[in-house]
């Protein structure tokens, strides 16, 4: 199998918001990319979209090499595919659609060629389902826009074969992705699992007139939006606990989870449960304790609300 | 009714990490701060909250005559609270012990001074039970830290006076806040409502062995925490329906409700839900076009990436 340190050309297959998206990012990162897309203007709509993007990804810094040059759009996808080690496909999120890509797919690229798909909520045992040769098709689920937001979320499917998650991992890393390798199917993944229990709760308020949707993403934005740029749902919790972090917080707020904040009941709170919280929460601090935690979160949150206040962005600010 | 802009004088009553934090707010905002706290040592706790918070809060910027010498401790309740116009309760979050300590608050000032409660769930109509006069006793909810997240969240109960409501919001207006009015009182209010779904599906997770504490804090943090900080889901979502907004977006990827993507089940998407839904992305869009916010989103993002690499914070980063 090739190295993935090795690999300096990608194909993109579907070009839309998502496929594009990727696009940019691979370029900015210095690969030569082969764009493939059978719609009325997508050659156009990509060159649009990668060109709009370009002048944030030099701001952010691009990768040695980097060039607008290096993407070529072509009309075959025998060509686009045939002789790369990695796929990205972003089709239309249709089962359908995605089965018969996918299969295409698989047959036409060789047999240490990686095919990602951007699915954002197929599993890859359904999606596979009529390529012959399952084992190099993965789900590696970005978030919009891909060039901007690190997450990359990489599973396989049951025919998928153990070394092509490995090396789609690895792959995205050197890509400059924040990778989770799930170690099983979940139905919306993890990320679009929290982010949708945020957005249901959110079409339940609005339809039962408990708050506007100007009020929800307000009470988001300028309320717990801001701490979770910096730091996720559980280690912000840690530091809500004071100095006993998520155990105190667990053992003396645990009984809240019993009130009626939102339409979806709380699990039970057992040992098992708190333990994996806590230890869960202990290995991400690491060697920070919460004194050192608060000042660096402090520290982000100022660093985020000069931020954009200078780019003048987001919500009502300080 | 005193003017809020008159407003000079500010109690907070109850110096933990949450009042603690309105005194640091109110200070570098500019008001003079009476403290009160019942317990061992808080008088050098406060201090040295303030203290760590200070430098921050210089760095955002203090209100013309803000010092740390406008803070004054004292250990009578009444001297704290008798001759001010604005008092902020932050006690313990039990029931038995907000109801004791609210009657004592409004009984103890005078018959224009709000008394705003930070409770982080409970109604004031239940907090209010054992007030004489209830019509001054309004919620105010904020989040931690109160000194450098602005989202405040503003309710009274079945007793509370119009008036006290709009006096509350007008004064944490001024005093630099972003202020939600609940019309109605609403477990969780709105903020924690959403905050505790992502956190219910969270604790579900962990307890399923579906994700780890860090694979759930990753996902948030290098995905859609960074769009939250900018913009709330619904407006987020608004953008991923293409130039359709979030029309397109709830037409065509409304079914995706019914799959299994979180525990919560989505409400019915009734055409009035959708209208709701739609309307009130175009409101808060007001004239900005879909390509418009798009290239808001990006440069926020940019912002907030550079921000937090520079500060040396937040998760896995490009």
């Amino acid at each position: 199998m090739q190295d993935p340190k090795n690999i300096s050309r990608v194909a993109c297959v579907g070009t839309g918001v998502i496929g594009g998206g990727w696009a940019a990012h691979f370029l900015a990162r210095g690969y030569d990319v082969l764009a493939w897309d059978p719609g009325a203007q997508a050659e156009a709509a990509l060159k649009r979209l990668i060109e709009t993007a370009w002048p944030a990804l030099e701001s952010l810094g691009l990768a040695a090499g980097a060039s607008l040059d290096r993407l070529r759009f072509t009309d075959s996808l025998q060509e686009a595919v045939g002789d790369v080690a990695f796929v990205q496909e972003s089709g239309p999120e249709r089962l359908d659609l995605k089965r018969k890509l996918l299969a295409e797919l698989a047959a036409a690229t060789g047999e240490e060629t990686i095919i990602a798909s951007s699915t954002s909520g197929y599993s890859m045992t359904d999606m596979a389902a009529e390529a012959e040769d399952a084992s190099r098709l993965v789900v590696g689920h970005p978030f919009n826009p891909p060039y901007l937001i690190p997450l990359v979320e990489v599973v396989g499917g049951e025919r998928t074969a153990g070394w092509a998650v490995d090396q789609a991992c690895a792959f995205y890393e050197l890509a400059g992705k924040s990778v989770i390798r799930m170690e099983r199917e979940l139905p919306g993944f993890i990320g679009n699992r929290l982010q949708d229990a945020i957005w249901r709760e959110a079409l339940h308020m609005v339809a039962e007139g408990e708050a506007t949707v100007e009020q929800i993403d307000q009470a988001i934005v300028d309320g717990p939006g801001l701490r979770w740029a910096l730091m996720g749902p559980c280690l912000t919790f840690h530091l809500a606990g004071g100095e006993g972090g998520m155990a105190h917080m667990l053992d003396h707020f645990g009984p809240a989870l019993k009130e009626p904040w939102t339409r979806l009941e709380a699990p039970e709170l057992t040992k098992e449960l708190r333990d994996s919280m806590v230890e869960g929460c202990e290995r991400e601090a690491g060697e920070r304790n919460i004194a050192e935690l608060v000042r660096e979160r402090d520290r982000g949150l100022i660093a985020i609300l000069k931020a954009l206040r200078e780019s003048n962005t987001g919500g009502a600010r300080q």
